[in-house]
C-alpha cells in the first residue's frame, strides 16, 4: 500500500517541495495556513487539502513538515489535535525545518510512546533546490525509518546524507548554516574594508575567487553586491535565529565559538539597525555605512 | 638584454620559487641566509650565489623578495647595502611576502626616489603550489612595471590578478587569509561543537561538504584533521601573524571585523597554548581540549 | 499570627541565611537534601526539619528557595509535593536565587492560578553578606507582598530595592552579575598584559585602584590574585551559568552585548581548562598562562 | 636655580594644568597653537609665550608635553626645532598624554643620547581634576628624575604613582582606560537590554549601584545618560584611540583580551555611526537604537 503524505507548512520553500512530490505521483494532502493561494496552487496540480491538522495526521501515514521554528514544530506534535493526540501508530513524522536539536530528541522520544517513528531532515541549497529537487537532505533517525521514506525524499532533493541518531540532521543543519552566514558575515566586514584600502570593488571579488579564502559562495554572493541585489531570498531575521540556534547549541555544551558568536553579533547589528527583511548579502551595508563606502560595480 | 633577477629570501616558499625561475632558464643570483643548503641546492641548479646582499641589489635588474615580515623587507630596502643605498636605477623590487600595506607604499615612494620600481606581489596557493609553478599572485603597482617582468612571475604562478596601485597587493592577500584562516577557526571551533553533540566525525565531514557553508578547503582539512595530520604547512604562528596584519589594517582604518576579530582571538589562544610550530588545522586541538573529545575518523 | 518560615535549599548561601531568620526569633522550618549537617545545624539552633517538601510547603505561609538554577526552581513548584499541588492558598513563595526571569514570570503566574503570591528576591553580597546579614536583596513582584514579607528579608539584608514587576528582579541580578563578572573578566586579562608590559604586579594594583577605572572590588580582587588566594567564594562553574543567563536574556531580546559576551567566552575557556571549582578570581590563571607570567606579589 | 618650565599643548587638559602651574608659581613657558586665546590667557596669568618651539626647548629645564597621541609626541622630541635637536642637556621632558609605550621607550633612549631624561607620565582624572588639580600622575622613568620633578607633577596632581621604568606610565594609563571605557561599554549593552527586559530606567541604576558590579563612575554615568547630558567630557573619538593603543599592546604581546576587543568593538560601532564627537556616555545610544528604547528619567 502506498504511503500517504501529509505536508504542513507550504511557505516558500515547503510549497514547491511539495509540488514536486505531487507531480512525481505521490498522493499529497496538505493544509491551508493564512492565505488560501498556496494549497490551492497545489490542488490544482492534484493534492487534497484537509479540513484540519488533527484529520491530515490521522489520514497520513508519513506527515512532514516544513516550518518555521522548534515553537511551529511542537504546536503541530503537541498541540490540540496534532501528531501526538491524532496521528496514526505506524506512521512517520518528518520535520525538514532547522530546529532546535534538543527539542527534536524531546519530540521524537514523546512520539516513540505511540509508536510514532520521527525523522529529522533538514534541507539545505535555497529556494532553487527546493524548486528543482536538488536540494540537499540531512536526516537524523534510525535507519529503518529512512530506508522506508527515501523515495520520498529523493523526491525533493538530490543528496540524501544520513548523520546519525535523532537530532543529528538538526546539528549538522546548525554547523552548515554556521559556516555559510559566517563566511557571508567575514565578506560583509572585509569587503569595504579592503575598498577603504583602496580596492576596485570589482577586482577585489575576482582576486578573493581565485584565492584560497575562496567559498562555494565567493563569487555568487560578491556579484549580488556589486550589482545591489538585495531582495530576500534568505532572509536576515531568519539567518539571525539561526545562528542563534547554532549559539545555544554551543552554550548548551559550554563550548565556546569565537568566530560564529562575531556573526551573530554581526547580524544582531544588522537585525538590530533595519535589514530585518532583506537577504543575508545585505549585511554588507552595515559595514558599508561605518566605513562610508559601497562595493559595486562601477 | 634578458632581465637578471635577485632573490632575497630562500625559505620553505622561495626556494622552490627560485628553483622554478632557475629551471626555467632565468638568470638567477640568490644569497645564502643562515644555513647553506637551500643556497647550494640552487646553484646545483644553475643559480649564482652573491656575497652579499649589496653584490646581489648592485648586479640584478629584478630583484625579488620572499621574507617573513615588513621588518626583514624594510631591512633589504633601507638598510646598509640595501635596495635603496645599493640598487641599480631602473631596477624593478618585487616584493612576493606578506607585508603591512602602509609600510609597502612607504618603500615604494622610497625607492621611486632613487628610479626603481616597486611591485608587491603577496601569492597564495601553499608549498605545493610553489614547488609546481601554480601559485596565485596577487600584484600591486604600475601596469607597465608589471608587464616588464610578468614573464619572471609566470615562471612562479599560474594565475596572476593586478589588483592596482602600490600596496593593493598585500591588501587582498590580508583579505584572502583572512577568509581563509577565519574559514579554519570556524571548523576548529564547530567540528568539536558537533561531536559532543552526537555527530560521527567522519560522516560531519561528508555532511558539510555537501552543503552550502562548504568551502574550497572543507574536505582537505577536515580529512586532515580526521587523520590527525598537524605538521606544519602553514604554522600557527605565521597564521596568527597575518590576522594580526588584517587586524591593524582594519584598525587602521577604524572598522569592526567582528568575524575576523574572532578568529584573531582563537589563533591568539592557539598560539599561547603551545601549538605555534604546528599546522592551522592544528587550531581544532584547542576546541577539542575544551570539548573534552577528538574529531578523528572511527 | 506570626507567618510561618519554610526555608528550601541550605546550601553555602542559604545555611547563613536561614540561622539569621532562626536567630531573630522567625518560626522556620526546613528539610535536609544531600547531606544532614546543614539542617541539623539549623535545628540546634531552634528551626523545625520537615520530613517532606510536600509537608513543609503546606505547613508554611512564607516558603523562601534559596536554590542553584530554575531547574531546580521550577522542580519545587511544578513538581511532585511543591508548591503548586501543595503549597497554601494566601502564602507567598519567594525565589532569592539567580533564575531565568522568563521562567520565574511563568512559575508567578501558574502560582497565582492557585491563590499563592511570588516574588523573586535575588541577592548579592557573597557568603560573608549572608553570614552578616548585610545582603543588598532585589525584589520583584507586586508592593503589597514585599510589605508582608520585608521583615523577613530584613532579617537577611542590609538594603531591599524594588525594581518593579515579577522577574525584574532576576533581571537586575543578571545585569549586575554580568557587570561583576565582566569586570572580573578584563582585570583577569589586563593584569597579565600588564605584568608582561612591564609593571611589577603589586604596584600595578596600586596603580589601577588609585584611576578612574577602580571598581568596587579591585583592591580585594586584585590582593588576592597577588596573594594566589584562589579557594572558591564563587565557582567558576557558577559564575558562567550567571553569565550565560545574561547571555540568554540579551538573546531573547535580540541585543548584542559585545563586552560580555567576551566575558562569556573567557568563563566557558576557563571551565572548559579545568578551573571550574576554583574562585572567579582564579579566571586569571587562563590569562597568565597564555601570557607565560604570574601576578604575584613579589 | 629654579626649574624653567616649557609647557607644549595647551588644549581641553593641557591649558588648566599649565594655569595651576602659572598659579603656584612656577616660570612657565608655553607657545601658541592653532588658536591664540588659551596661549594669551596664560600669559594674562603670567606665562611667556615662545616664538617657536626650537626657542621653548632650548630656554628650559623642564619640558612637559600634553599632546593628542605619540605622532604629535614624537614630532616635538624628533622633528625640526624639537627635543633632540634644540633641547638643553640635563633637562627633563614630561610627556603627560597617552603614547604608545613602545614609542615612549624609543624617544627616551634617543633623548638619554643628548643626557635628556625623560618620564612618562600620563594623567587621569579629566578636565576637571586638570582645573583643580586633583589628577592622578602615573609616572614611568628614573626614581631620581621623578624626585626632580616632583613639585612640578604636585601642582597639577594629588596623587603621584611611580610605576618603573620609561614606559611604565604610559602601560598602567591604557590598562586603567580600558578598565574604565569596557566598564562604559558595558553599561552602554546593558541598560538598554534591562529596560528591554522590563526595568524602570531610575531604579535600574540605583539597584546597580547598590550591587557587587558598581564601579567608581555608576551613579555618575548613570546619572548623565538619565538626564541625557552628552555633551563630551572625554569624547568617543578620543576614547575609541585609546582602546587601540590598548588592543595594540596586547597584539604587541601576542595576548587575548576577549572583554576589551569588546568594548573596542563598541566604541568603533558609535564611532561609525556618527557619534565620535559625544561624550563616551553617548555610546548607549548604538545599544538603544538597536533595542528601540531610551534609557532615560521619566
Amino acid at each position: 500500500m502506498p504511503e500517504r503524505i501529509g505536508f504542513i507548512g507550504i511557505g516558500r520553500m515547503g510549497q514547491p517541495m511539495a509540488a514536486n512530490l505531487v507531480r512525481k505521483g505521490f498522493d499529497v494532502t496538505t493544509i491551508a495556513h493564512r492565505r488560501p493561494e498556496p494549497a490551492q496552487a497545489l490542488e490544482a496540480l492534484g493534492a487534497r487539502i484537509a479540513p484540519s491538522l488533527a484529520s491530515l495526521v490521522a489520514d497520513c501515514s508519513v506527515v512532514i513538515a516544513c516550518l518555521p521554528s522548534s515553537t511551529e514544530v511542537e504546536t503541530a506534535v503537541l498541540g490540540p489535535g496534532g501528531m501526538l493526540e491524532a496521528g496514526r501508530p505506524g506512521s512517520v513524522f518528518i520535520d525538514m525545518g532547522t530546529s532546535r536539536p534538543a527539542s527534536t530528541r524531546m519530540l521524537a522520544e514523546r512520539l516513540r510512546e505511540r509508536d510514532i517513528a520521527m525523522l529529522d531532515a533538514p534541507i539545505t541549497g535555497g529556494t532553487r533546490g527546493a524548486r528543482e529537487g536538488t536540494l540537499t537532505i540531512y536526516v537524523g533517525g534510525a535507519p529503518d525509518d529512512l530506508a522506508r521514506v527515501r523515495p520520498v525524499l529523493e523526491a525533493m532533493g538530490q543528496t540524501i546524507v544520513h548523520m546519525g541518531g535523532s537530532g543529528t540532521g538538526h546539528v549538522i543543519k546548525l554547523l552548515n548554516n554556521a559556516l555559510s552566514l559566517s563566511s557571508m558575515a567575514l565578506l560583509a566586514e572585509l569587503l569595504p574594508l579592503g575598498v577603504r584600502a583602496g580596492l576596485e570593488p570589482q577586482r577585489m571579488i575576482e582576486g578573493l575567487a581565485a584565492g584560497t579564502g575562496a567559498t562555494n559562495q565567493i563569487p555568487g554572493r560578491g556579484s549580488r553586491i556589486l550589482k545591489r541585489e538585495f531582495e530576500a531570498a534568505f532572509q536576515i531575521v531568519l539567518a539571525h535565529k539561526d545562528l542563534r540556534l547554532a549559539q545555544e547549541l554551543a552554550q548548551e555544551h559550554n563550548l565556546p565559538t569565537p568566530v560564529a558568536a562575531g556573526a551573530y553579533l554581526s547580524f544582531t547589528l544588522a537585525r538590530g539597525l533595519g535589514l530585518e527583511g532583506e537577504d543575508t548579502v545585505a549585511l554588507v551595508k552595515v559595514f558599508e555605512r561605518i566605513a562610508g563606502v559601497e562595493v559595486k560595480s562601477p
